[in-house]
């Protein structure tokens, strides 16, 4: 099949890349567990998807400079249809929770598989992802996508549920003041996603264009040499920037809470003086709930297809990942 | 009256310093105001408090290194009695709160006049602290001292409720898992008060004496070269060095909090990487409840006196300063 592969050094389109890890079970073609194999659709059987259209991410970007260490077909944002694995998945239109846990261990067994110490990551950790042809894909990890959702926006499943995350951490409602920092992909799902709870919604950005995607969607959207500080009960990091980093930390009130959406700018070093003094709240946020993206999807809810940049077939991948790597690239999606 | 007075520069004993700042109204002076001042008992009314007692902190020490830039009479740990303020004062043992709000703003009308900005706080901004014979408090920072509580025990009660802090901020019980990094007087006394709540609560350091102490309290003691790394759900940095900081990150578990105790700590620069990944909760936390601390106190459920290192006059406070400031000093008392 044809798949992008990453070497450690170069990123190559293999027209003819091995087919991934087969199905572990279930799939027709048992490789693991004891003789005879498992129940044909244990959480534990992986299937094989067709890949409709995969995203690339800025995780993905941050790889192929060496992130993680990781070889092998990098891509964790894909919608697709299951070409092989149960009968009551075949031929139906899913996308994929990346996290693939132990199944064995405490976390595993608290439903927090995607912290699980074995986990492997697709396309991050230790897995082939989706940037090909096939993608093998735990059962336990899929989701239907209704027939009313897109492709082209339950792609966005992935990053969209990411901004769902924040909403099973923390409490916001109608009386909080909400201070989105980003006005990149991340950070309009995350002021997007924050907006449906009724909050007071404010996007801060450089892009006058991109600052416009999310006034279009209907949130408050202010460009950065326009902005008068004040003091917000929530601020989300989704810069990826030290700078953005440090404009998040003195926009927080006392005792108001600071949302790390960017594992990037979890990389810069910075003082936590004013979160002691000042009380704050930090809390990390990565891979959310599948589920309640792709309910807001079906419900129209969130606007997802503005952030398309340009569609590339997956043999063009070399110049889609550079056009991605452009300062202020939006979505660009590949088309196996 | 006797008092220490750092200018900027230096420390000096100070036998005839000028009285504190009067009281504000009700305390027989009013100065401030409109004519006829405000009533007698008004929450901004001021009393002095002849000084028992005060407690040389970490804080006072960084003090005299030039933190928040201050000058005039350090300290903000002390019991004494109401020498001159409203007729129901008169008279009683008390202890007080720091933070000195405004009384005007948003954050003083939500009751966190901790976190005013305008605040002045006792010996740490722009007001005279207690290493001297009479400090100045607000009549609103009053807490009176029950009879069974001695003053060696009553000038623990700030650093006791900051310790008393981390219950207001984060759920703990008995079925949690809880690791507090430092065996100084602040991971002694923070020790002591999340074991209360019947959580597993493990103390780690590297001073033999100290663990000790911990373990006489009845908290689980460990030294650092007998550590086995495991994941905790609560961790507390008390340590205020960067290596304790670096090994809180490290061993909370997914998903778990980290709660930072120490603003020295916090000058440090981190990675917040292992933040965003393992999606933890960082919480500051810092001045707390001086209500629950004095309930302990009167109940005997914490252990404080055995922190005493030594009681020093205050005319020989420069003494006590230098040997508070020795590495592993335990808590020196100035009695004036």
């Amino acid at each position: 099949m044809q798949a992008l592969h990453w070497d450690g050094h170069a990123l190559r389109y293999e027209p003819r890349y091995s087919t991934p890890r087969p199905p572990i079970a279930g799939g027709g073609s048992p490789t693991l567990g004891a003789p005879g194999g498992r129940p044909p659709t244990s959480a534990t059987s992986t299937v094989l998807v067709k890949v409709h259209l995969a995203g690339i991410c800025s995780t993905d970007l941050q790889i192929l400079k060496g992130y993680m260490n990781f070889t092998g077909v990098p891509g964790h944002e894909f919608v697709g249809s299951v070409a092989e694995g149960p009968q009551e998945w075949l031929g139906k239109r899913v996308v994929g929770e990346i996290n693939f846990g132990c199944g064995a261990c405490d976390d595993c067994g608290r439903d927090l598989a995607r912290h699980c110490a074995n986990r492997r990551v697709m396309g991050i950790v230790n897995a082939d992802g989706a940037f090909a042809e096939y993608v093998a894909v735990p059962v336990a990890n899929l989701h239907a996508v209704a027939g009313t959702i897109s492709d082209e926006e339950a792609v966005f499943t992935e990053p969209l549920a990411a901004a769902f995350e924040i909403l099973t951490q923390i409490h916001v409602d109608h009386g909080h003041e909400v201070l989105v920092l980003g006005d990149g992909k991340l950070g309009n799902l995350c002021a997007q996603v924050l907006a449906l709870t009724g909050a007071r919604v404010t996007a801060l950005g450089k892009h006058s264009d991109k600052l416009e995607l999310i006034k279009k969607a209907g949130v408050r959207a202010v460009a950065l040499h326009d902005w008068q500080p004040r003091p917000f009960d929530v601020v989300v990091e989704a810069t990826g920037s030290a700078s953005g980093l440090e404009l998040a930390l003195s926009a927080v009130r006392p005792r108001g809470t600071l949302v790390l959406k960017s594992t990037i700018a979890g990389n810069h070093q910075v003082s936590l003086a004013p979160i002691v003094i000042n009380e704050i709240n930090v809390i990390g946020s990565r891979c959310g709930p599948f589920a309640d993206a792709l309910n807001a999807l079906a419900a129209k809810r969130v606007a997802v297809s503005p952030l398309v940049e340009a569609i590339y077939p997956l043999q063009d991948g070399i110049t889609a990942v550079a056009r991605a790597t452009r300062a202020g690239a939006m979505k660009i999606l590949l088309r196996p």
